[in-house]
């Protein structure tokens, strides 16, 4: 079912039981898998790829205990060109994903987010609201990105790294911060970040460390909690 | 295709692509995303919303290794009012999810498990089977929630957390059994908790630390292998 | 839609919404379900299960950044007999699943993977390119199996757990190499494996561990960094 509504550029390749609802606009060469939905108003370039079974443009909601609620009114999604997304992902509306940027399947990106020119997202990564990541970041696959996070340019991040942003875990309405990432910092697989840190500079975090407080730039941390080596 | 005997309340809207098995039951003013399927015999109460390209009410499958066989007769998939449903999420058979419940995208949820009113089951978290939450829980995102597992009322779970249910971890026939978190306790995010550990009333769990034994109640363990702090 | 040129056996239930691409060829006795989809080339066995929302034999993409390439001819997706798959997962071109295999919801399993018979990938686990797992392997939910790596016969992969394989974390164009894990090891939920480590015959890693080294045949390890206990 495609909307009257909808407008589409030359050379677009459409699948098999596929959505696309009022005001989408879509560009050219533009391949969209079969089983995919594109939500109201979303906003698509030219030569993107778009895998199977996969949602575009969803808005928010919430339940009673949630501490944030959702926006009534955000932006639409706006994908870039030659944007490449996986199968079984969940992307929502209020998200910039600029040109080149790879996204895996089954990942999720929540809305109030930007991923920079030709970052990657990695299959079965989350990305929670209001989080920046920067141009030619790499987040692996499993990675688990909190809110409120802002990771600048060419940021590594091994597979299934987790970080937080409620350092009182829900016990009230405190201001939510998640960590800081500076420029080309590297963490290790499985490594976990608690709310509020900065790693420095080019800082490197180790495969299974807890980082507790600030790592400065150019250092080495690894361990539980995180101590600096050499 | 909505098949003949289901019933079906009233100002319910359902998307495209949507499958609706034999004898499933709908309340009133229920929303259902495009693409969802809606297995045989499910309950769907009022005011829910369930998301795109969502499963409800599988019916269990294993192979010859799996030490847990299928079950011949599970109850059908029970689903309260106000109840919000992510998308590309796996509910199956003899769950139920009671009143208020939020169920995040890209997760799972397996059969003879409750979710208590008002509870959180954040993205692309799992639950296995046999397990109970309570009411007013919050299982952030990616949490791994095990077999055999009893987490009790108000409990916070920061994202990413993994817990075990089989200290033999295949070796045989051993009876399996998951973690118990007493009421309002909380445990910091990508925690890992081995079986049958009991973390007590009010107690605290650093992000990142191991749980090797109990926690006492009103304590804080941090640390691999966590210890008492204070 | 289901191409002309598909070939499917005796006995086979396909669901609604369901896309098959050309050249496929499906056994007897094979269920498929509804809104699955099975790209070109795709061979699938005898007496086989297919969730819903699935897609099988997916083509491989990247972007700029990615230092893998997507390989040009890839061989056919091969589904051997009594093989068990769930729902809204996503199995590229050029995977072997031999007989008797059971792959859970929510998982992913990238090209030249060949997972051995009666072995289990668990719900929401991720495997990547290039990694061979054997016979009556367990590979339990929400675990991440890195590219480049080796599970031999009969070991057993708790929750969660994390490797890696590219020890400079995307500096440069080094040979990326995972964990090896011999016959019979067993590793603890949530436990992290550094890039080419070995994992000994019959060894055990502890729940939580962070495993830099080589780990020798029949030891136990725990901690982190991991040391060998008793």
């Amino acid at each position: 079912m495609i909307h009257a509504s909808v407008r589409i550029g030359e050379n677009v390749i459409i699948g098999e039981n596929v959505v696309i609802e009022e005001n989408v606009v879509i560009g050219n060469r533009v391949t969209i898998g079969h089983n995919v939905i594109i939500k109201k108003d979303s906003m698509i370039g030219n030569d993107v790829n778009i895998g199977e079974l996969t949602v575009l443009g969803k808005p928010t909601s919430s339940n009673k205990k949630m501490a944030r609620k959702p926006l009534h009114s955000l932006d639409p999604l706006v994908i870039g060109n030659h944007v490449n997304i996986g199968c079984n992902s969940v992307i929502y509306r209020h998200v910039k994903l600029e040109e080149g940027v790879f996204v895996g399947d089954l990942t999720s990106i929540r809305e109030k987010v930007v991923v920079g020119e030709d970052s990657i997202v990695g299959r079965n990564a989350i990305v929670e609201t209001n989080t920046n990541i920067g141009k030619r970041v790499t987040i692996q696959t499993g990675c688990y990105i909190t809110a409120d996070m802002l990771i600048e340019d060419d940021v590594f991040i091994g597979p299934c790294c987790s970080s937080s942003n409620d350092k009182y875990m829900g016990m009230g309405n405190y201001k939510h911060q998640g960590p800081t990432i500076k420029k080309g910092a590297k963490i290790g697989n499985n490594a976990t970040l608690l709310p509020a840190v900065t790693i420095g500079e080019n800082a490197i975090v180790g495969a299974g460390s807890v980082i507790t407080k600030d790592v400065p730039a150019n250092k080495t941390v690894v361990g539980n909690p995180g101590r600096i080596i050499k």
